[in-house]
């Protein structure tokens, strides 16, 4: 249940020395072009005057903040930019420790398998809430395991691995809950722009002093290698995240972020939406070829990834070793995700040969 | 003795207010060209194909790595490359401070002002080891100060505030206090392209599983903003050190890496020996300055950096305003760096106006 890291090192490391054609879809990174916006946004930030190359404000490139704020219609001051989604999760989870209001942080099962350690090397404890069959949350779980003892509850949707994507209605009772027991909600929202049910919500919908939402712009502009991501934090909070993020980082990298702002202001909704359907088809296609594999599979409403249970072959590393070398396919073993999906193996969908990948395991099953 | 966020701040923006002509001597950004090479990498990295914008490894991108263990002569598994040299700082007190050997972080006075703030939010105790009127430090202080409580042993060299360089007889004394106490000594050698005494020894210059070693581009490459630094780790930390960073940061920025990487590799010594000759002459002018203007200063060996002491006139931020007021010099309050420089200003010789800065300060004193 703690760090994937080794595992998910483990996989890409077999897939890699595999004799023969791997089909990679093991890891959350885009397989499609970023925006022409952000190619031209970096090479002109290359011919920039000395004093660009220095120090930019601790809290982000200042426009960018700015143009975060506007489209998420939050005030400036709120938001913070970050090396990535992974220090905003990072910081959201300090800030709600050190706030003394208890050190318990309440995850889901299955959970996205940096959460737990994140938890942890900040004095935290972990528990978890179970999901539905289909992965969806049902917000009487959450306040059931609850406490005063609860620092934060942190959810991503659309999301890793389970696919769900949740409502209004939910986002809207965990963060009452969060309110009720003077804890912070934590909403992942990184795959925000991958949502196929239409019923996604942002956390930002409620206006609360109790939650923090946490995004990155690795997957919707397909640069994960960039490390720009932000929070949105309430205004108690801001100072506490603002100061810890100096002291861990002093800023995030300058020329991702001047990138990234050109892109925002130069991308048409065309290539947001371009990529949305590709992601689509591919579950389409992938899934069917699951069903003719005879497995059981998840729809996901939101995000990368697809999850299928196979007929006596559950989700270990063992099993994933073989299934590279017997069919040239490496996915994810499902225990790398808690125990709610340890028959399970996660597929990422992000490689344009995904119907090859399931006319291979519909022939090998 | 804590933050000094806030009073840098407070300077910057006071100075940004002012009217007049404010000749900025507050931050240490390099006012110089980075080199040719860099801007060229960045272009070049624009124009990659999709997959060189996804994820690279964790503890950096590999050439660089190599790059960098290949000039300090270590083991390329040692190399970690971090959000530039304070995330590198952080990553080594957690991993001393992870130890549980002790929960006691020896920082000198005067102290670089992040220290013992990080070393706070990981639970450690800073303590204070004084340094002599030169700014040199008496390793013999340190041996009294170490205890079996002791953490870490955190030495900036060249020193910012007070311009001193450790030799190597010092270096070798401070490893060893390190490893007879089961502590580990961090060194935070991001000045080292700027020493102008010729004495300068790394801790590297000393085999030991005790140090850390702690670097970033940021000056040396004149880009502050880029954020790329790294930790020479000895084998044992090597993976704590690697699990802390992935959980905060997942990586470093990859367009900055790569940028650095082409610099490196593309760069001339001319290149350094100026910018460090540009910086040795502007001491000697303003130093001249100073003597004109009946301060007491320091004539750093090494970095950016002179301390001056004006009679009647301690390092306060009042002061520093009241200096920015009447002669458009802006410097910071000593009192930021600890008790042993109160009575000081630090002068950042950043700016091509040094001479004029100086000879402000002489007419006004």
């Amino acid at each position: 249940m703690s760090n994937d890291r080794p595992l998910f090192f483990q996989v890409m490391q077999y897939a890699d020395r595999a004799d023969g054609d791997v089909i990679n879809m093991v890891s959350g990174s885009p397989d499609w072009e970023p925006p022409a916006a952000l190619r031209e946004g970096l090479v002109e930030y290359a011919g920039g005057k000395p004093e660009t190359f220095q120090y930019q404000p601790s809290e982000g490139l200042t426009k960018l903040r700015a143009e975060i704020a506007d489209r998420r219609g939050v005030d400036l001051e709120q938001v913070v930019v970050t090396n990535g989604g992974a220090e905003a999760n990072y910081l959201a989870m300090a800030a709600a420790l050190e706030r003394s209001r208890g050190s318990e942080v309440l995850l889901t099962d299955p959970v996205y398998p940096y959460y737990p350690q994140k938890a942890e090397i900040l004095g935290g404890v972990p528990e978890y809430v179970a999901t539905d069959a289909d992965g969806s949350l049902d917000p009487a779980q959450v306040r059931d395991a609850a406490t005063q003892e609860t620092a934060a509850i942190v959810v991503t949707t659309p999301n890793n691995p389970s696919g769900a994507v949740y409502d209004e209605a939910t986002m809207r009772e965990l963060v009452a809950i969060a309110e009720d027991v003077d804890a912070i909600l934590v909403s992942d929202e990184v795959y925000d722009h991958f949502d196929y049910s239409g019923t996604f919500a942002s956390a930002l919908a409620v206006d609360s002093e109790h939650r923090i939402v946490t995004n990155s712009f690795s997957k919707s502009l397909a640069i994960t290698g960039f490390r720009v991501g932000y929070a949105v934090v309430p205004d108690a909070l801001v100072d506490p995240v603002k100061t810890r993020h100096m002291l861990v980082n002093v800023a995030g990298s300058r020329p991702a972020q001047y990138a990234v702002l050109q892109a925002l202001q130069g991308t048409e909704t065309e290539y947001y939406r371009e990529n949305r359907e590709r992601m689509h088809a591919r579950i389409e296609a992938f899934t069917d070829g699951l069903e003719r594999a005879g497995a059981e599979y998840t729809i996901p409403d939101g995000g990368f990834y697809v999850l299928a249970r196979f007929p006596d072959f559950p989700g270990t590393l063992a099993n994933v070793e073989q299934l590279i070398d017997d069919t040239g396919v490496a996915g994810m073993p499902g225990e790398a995700f808690g125990s709610a999906r340890d028959e399970w193996l996660r597929f990422a969908l992000l490689s344009p040969r995904v119907e090859e990948a399931a006319d291979r395991l519909a022939e090998y099953f």
